[in-house]
């Protein structure tokens, strides 16, 4: 498998010749730089390194299935979104967590909503909880946003990680519930992944996450565009890619951005933790195939509805947060930022499962085929036993 | 395959001899004549030559894929349909739109409707948004019609083609909304293929499609009927069916018709291009077993409930647009109608999924494993890779 991945960089370094004054190229130059390699005769063996880096990682993070562990250790997580409108994305997400190996997988939706994300799998914990305005009287609104968030707190001390976003739509009672969601599950230091109507929500809030070290925006090339305009007041800088995703990460107070493209672009702001590196770049693997879900993650363009990424980042992270509290100290990944693992090890496996996927369905290819293949993927580059 | 395709047609011309008295033989002589052949010896190598056609018109048209195309490049597709009474339809249509390979597929159907449709598979975008009349009281009708037509509008633009009619209804109220939809489509040069109750709504106002070179439609036997009696002032006549098929197309000012039987014919009326030789028929493939939605395709029976042409006609027809907008001012294919390409490719797509899927199933086949067989029949003419 890694011989693969090996031929493929090879081949996109032999591209990178071809296309040397392109800004496809000025990028990943400067991407070289900025992991401490030169611009010259070492390119490939930078990428190289980078590449075999997210193998690396996903090895050491994921933890050994040991039969002395109790349900939950291996990842405990929940998905914030599903409205009237869309429940593809939150279904997708939750059972993509559940396929990378979490423990248990629930969503928390409007009651609408409940009923067909419970009918796409019995696998799903589904809390039909959440209300939209059209639903609830003016007169109703404060105690039923009391009443939503009453429901959530019972169970959030149990999760190890709150994915918001998908399907989550844009109703403005929703999104004013979600948000409180989001202030309780700061106050509990409970990371959140962020996505798709998330990200239009901490757009137009940024003290939400600001300053929040466990908080991982995973916007896409719209909602990148957005953050950038709101965060930096200027446009998207493409052939000074990977400078700007550390400033915007920087200026929101260090949260962790995953910048989901053809490359996907990882920073943590610089938290000046040894590892960081300011900037790391996951591009192995992909399809040629882009379906709803599968989506920007291969293809850089905006997606409306189905999020499969957020969920491995979330089971990553969580995995990676356990492995460093009990990593014993000389470890090296001590001092790394497990955000950052997360969006390189979820980054990586969907990838991977993504190019498997197109590989036996091709152009028929949808996105619960890639789901499918998630947990190949992981077996492939860490397996259980 | 093609082999195998070559046996069937010279089966199919001894066959004929047999029959040489018979009105099927008399059919097929002027279907001969209509393309230009002879009613001698070179029957056969006409018939053959138009059997090549279908496959040759996949692959040129047939999109390579290519990551660095965005989402939605490769498809748009949306489904007005689905109504209390009929789910199946709209989800047969819209999930083969993803399965032959396009990006996305929505369906707009009745509220009552979504939450089954949405049940059926989480790949699909459903909007609850049409309403009947049973649900609506006579001093809303205009109210509820105006906030239908602006849930459609705001996504209108983004989409490649409109499939309007798989499993509609016939309520005046939403037919009234569906009538207006089209209007708006039609004002944005959106292609419209259009099946089922959408047939019945068109074959009584014909002005929705009337002089609509973009429009397509795909009556079964009784469907066809309705039309000719409606359109022509006549019954339908077997012996001359390409003939009066053109005429019919003629009258309707350019539409595009496929009339879907044990050979498929389509004319655009003769738009006066070079390459649409007045009639086209497509009858490669097929598979003895009739069942709901894969209908009259194969049987030129009666269909009461499920569409699975349509979309494949509406995602080559959209492949056909891209194709024709990008060739180069020497292509021959910048003449050629995409209307007529996108009915040729998605005739012969289906009638292969159809007989792949019946050589598997035999008389236990239903529409859902001619769907998961679209994929490989694409594949099996236009490798992706």
């Amino acid at each position: 498998m890694r011989d693969g991945m090996n031929s493929r960089i090879l081949l996109d370094a032999a591209k990178s010749c071809i296309l040397a004054s392109s800004p496809v190229f000025r990028r990943q130059q400067f991407l070289i730089r900025c992991v401490g390699g030169s611009t010259d005769q070492r390119d490939m063996q930078a990428l190289r390194s980078l590449e075999v880096d997210s193998q690396s990682i996903i090895r050491a993070i994921t933890p050994a299935l040991d039969p002395t562990r109790h349900k939950g250790q291996a990842g405990n997580i929940a998905v914030i979104g599903g409205c009237r409108e869309y429940t593809g994305a939150p279904y997708f997400s939750a059972i993509s967590a559940l396929k990378i190996g979490a423990d248990l997988s629930h969503v928390f939706c409007t009651t609408d909503a409940a009923p067909v994300i419970k009918s796409y799998s019995p696998e799903l914990i589904v809390h039909p909880v959440l209300e939209e305005s059209y639903n609830v009287g003016e007169e109703h609104k404060s105690s039923i946003a009391s009443k939503v968030l009453a429901e959530v707190d019972k169970w959030l001390e149990r999760f190890d990680c709150l994915v918001v976003g998908p399907g989550l739509g844009r109703d403005p009672f929703l999104l004013d519930c979600v948000s409180e969601i989001m202030r309780h599950a700061r106050q509990s230091n409970i990371p959140i992944v962020i996505d798709g109507d998330g990200l239009f929500l901490v757009t137009n809030n940024l003290e939400l996450v600001s300053g929040y070290a466990l908080a991982v925006l995973t916007p896409n090339v719209n909602e990148y565009k957005r953050l950038v305009q709101k965060v930096l007041s200027s446009e998207v800088n493409d052939i000074d890619a990977p400078q700007q995703l550390l400033s915007l990460a920087k200026q929101i107070g260090g949260v962790t951005i995953l910048r989901k493209g053809n490359s996907d672009l990882i920073s943590d702001g610089d938290t000046g933790r040894s590892f960081t590196n300011l900037i790391k770049s996951v591009s192995v693997y992909g399809s040629p195939r882009r379906c709803g879900g599968q989506g920007d993650i291969l293809s850089g363009r905006q997606v409306f509805f189905f999020f499969l990424s957020v969920c491995g980042v979330a089971v990553f992270l969580s995995w990676a947060r356990q492995h460093i509290l009990a990593a014993d100290s000389n470890s090296n990944i001590r001092f790394k930022n497990p955000t950052v693992l997360g969006c390189i090890a979820g980054s990586a496996i969907l990838r991977k499962a993504a190019s498997l996927a197109f590989s036996n369905k091709k152009r028929s290819t949808v996105t619960g085929d890639i789901i499918e293949c998630l947990g190949k993927s992981l077996e492939d580059i860490s397996p259980a036993s």
